[in-house]
């Protein structure tokens, strides 16, 4: 499927300032970027990079004082894989390839040994596979509330595991979290979100199970095959769409995403899907 | 039923400190002390005190560099006040005794802010009353390990909820929490417990329900009806059986409680108990 | 001097729902109130209750779905005490009376065991007495910036400490916590507060000091001997302003307080103040 | 110099088990393994790779039960680079290389977001360089004091820097939050440390500066560049000696080092010490 995206977001730099942005669709694997234009307004040389094992896409400003916009317009087809959810695996430890490894490891915002316990009694005698991570997401959906500005920027999945009430961020880490616990690999995936209401950016979870990373969102606010992955990474301290070094205001935000070639009348999948590379 | 209890606890005191023990049985109520003796090795004069409201009995003593021996022994009545639960009501907060209030606050080791959503959600459509609470204290019997060593004096009801582990002074701070949260008037008691294996001081909590004070044990490890109550407050922190302010060791301790005309074939009450005053 | 003041604060409530209210300035020991009147709107008849062991007043009223206002109106004459800090000593442990003993144990906002090795390596060595806290006073001030919105209703001190920034209440459990880390017994008050910009409920602290409670306030935003005190306990979980049971949705609130007899040349004492009962 | 180290690990394994261990010397840059055996008894074939970015050198084991045994003994020859810290600069976040990055990021031990405003109170307005990250470390060497069983496996640098005590791994996590918070990258380091009393492994922590990592230890308990580095991660989450999946008991565990070549008058270097690749 293929859709029309972008984003536009403006600051005001009081000094001089360096800006890293992950805005850009990732391009490559299951996901192919037709077309796009990133706008700078002043115009300023950017940085450009693309990291090596996860595929972000990186710029980096250092603007002088002045109101900064930036524009982002793509195009982006999505092929992702579809399978039935019974037959995809976890994958042992031992067997785990090694850059994979990482991703079981707690992270700023996923305590990942302080619920272990928990994550053991809950979900620790079932069935490995796919549905375990979907009765996770299926846990997360029925046990925490979304309420928008239950949390902040220092909020833990320990914090919303007690207080039981987070946004798309929150749900994401309590759900990688409990994978992690469960020795399942876990990361956070930012992204344009097809049909989110109201539109902004989104963050879900992937993990890897049988030969891949799998998406899941607890939130269940968009469906899976309409996700184009921005960024990837342990947590959100590792995919923030802006990283700010310097005295600068942001201003207003936009984010939209619009299906090209979208049937009306088609449900949201129930099938395991994949978007990251094979 | 009666009850021969007692404790030997021993100190290295380095310096001229100052000892504030709350180990004597209280005296009053429904808990008669019918003979006691406590004795002090070497002999040093203490201050004694009974605060007003809650009757918990304080020894203060300045101590000078020595090994300081306290033993305390005593016989004990109790005359429970036994109940039917199904007939105990919660009293709303619009009639509870103003001075009852201040046990609905969060506490140091009972943030019952922060786990309120959950035990609405858990607790809150359940039918109010004695049953509640006792529906409080299976839930976290089942939920929670009781593991020696999990936690430590840092340890809050809520590190307790996301751990699932603990010791009777984390199940009691847990489920004050939990009964706070919910509007019911919830305090902590420390107390000699009689066929408690192995033999040490232990910690249970009160509910105020109806027009006095229940007692909750959510580790089911001794009888409410053998509970020989020292001291009570909002948590832990308030019922240290020794608080020291100075370079002092702490040496061995002992404590043990026997009943003097138990019955051994007597099965443990499933009848609501209080021991506090009427 | 004389003061007048008042509040207004203006409620939603939408289901029968228990408020109690503390909002009343204290009458006694140095501070006497010479009129008053609480006015609430639509009439509803409220309890009234002193707390014996604070003096701290409280309204609890059973309301009906309606939009409720509470004025309160009142004229108060403070008679400090003043002072000369040098001779105010420090009261050891050993001869601390036994009521003021729980100020000096940790609370919800005060966790004084996780600071005490700070609190003991920044102020331990220093001559005990009434400058002491002051200079707890003057650190905070100047290592904690005050910054509207910094904290929640979840923010300890231990908090505050790391993150360094906060208002009023941070600032006075904070200096709270390093007062009982020390072995000083502390307590919160809110207080109507003269001079304050802009005019809001302050919060300050008292230390237990000679045969009395000191006022402190970190935050220099008012002076010491215009402080009309309301409420205090152990920290801001015992001394809301309201505290409210059922769909209650906070509307406008409103403070006031202007000196009567004000010499508006006069600088602020630096002297010790107490306003607490002797 | 020349060091001939090694260590010894013992466990228990109850079932079958992975066992992911990291205790081997890194070998590239300035640190060369010039010969080595890893013994594991009773022999098991070992999953054996070396991660890209890092060089850490990973054994994986699928043990079935039985009393396992790992004994490592290698000779690595350190070629340090000696440098003059004055020289040293910081790298602008506009300049670092993308891959460094993430060493800013907060991380599960190292949540740089919350110790921010500290950092920048204390340390942001010295000269930027090899020198500031010296001032962090005599900070932490002054203000924090080394107390063995002062902290457990869920300890982030905030809680250390309230607690005010910790062991090497707690130093190396306050010292990599100063950093990050300062916009210095910083990582943690385990190590078998020269000198170190009582031998263990040790953790000290590398900054980046100029075009090279650096090495720092707040502990003061081993000289840099008898440093020979094992793993290094984000935190103490990312360079485990050994990361266990299933039911396992550690047994006794043995490590040292000695110099070869070592002059014993040989004072400490005070200049910059680097051991990172080029």
């Amino acid at each position: 499927m293929r859709f029309s995206l972008g984003c536009e977001i403006g600051y005001d730099i009081a000094e001089q300032s360096t800006l890293i942005f992950n805005i850009e669709a990732m391009n490559g694997g299951r996901q192919d970027v037709i077309s796009e234009n990133l706008q700078i307004t002043p115009f300023i040389q950017a940085d450009y990079n693309i990291a090596e094992d996860t595929g972000n896409r990186y710029r980096r400003l250092i603007v002088n004082p002045c109101q900064l916009t930036l524009r982002y317009d793509a195009e982006v087809e999505l092929r992702p894989l579809h399978a039935m959810p019974d037959v995809i695996d976890e994958v042992p430890v031992s067997q785990l390839p090694l850059d994979i490894l990482p991703y079981l490891n707690p992270s700023r915002y996923c305590p990942s040994d302080q619920l272990a316990r928990f994550a053991a009694r809950q979900f620790g005698h079932m069935e490995p596979g796919h549905n375990r991570v979907t009765t996770i997401c299926n846990w997360i959906h029925e046990e925490v509330d979304y309420i928008s500005g239950a949390s902040d920027t220092s909020t833990t999945a320990a914090d919303t595991f007690s207080m039981r009430a987070g946004v798309c961020r929150d749900f994401a880490h309590l759900g990688i979290t409990f994978c992690r616990a469960l020795g399942i690999p876990a990361r956070f995936a930012s992204c344009y979100a097809w049909q989110l209401e109201p539109q902004d950016f989104h963050a879900v979870f992937e993990a890897y199970l049988g030969d891949r990373w799998y998406l899941f969102d607890a939130t269940r606010m968009a469906a899976l095959d309409g996700l184009v992955r921005i960024g990837c990474g342990r947590d959100a301290a590792d995919t923030a769409f802006s990283t700010i070094y310097g005295n600068v205001n942001p201003l207003a935000m936009r984010v939209w995403i619009k299906a090209l070639n979208a049937d009306p009348t088609q449900e949201w999948t129930t099938e395991a899907v994949s978007l990251a590379k094979d």
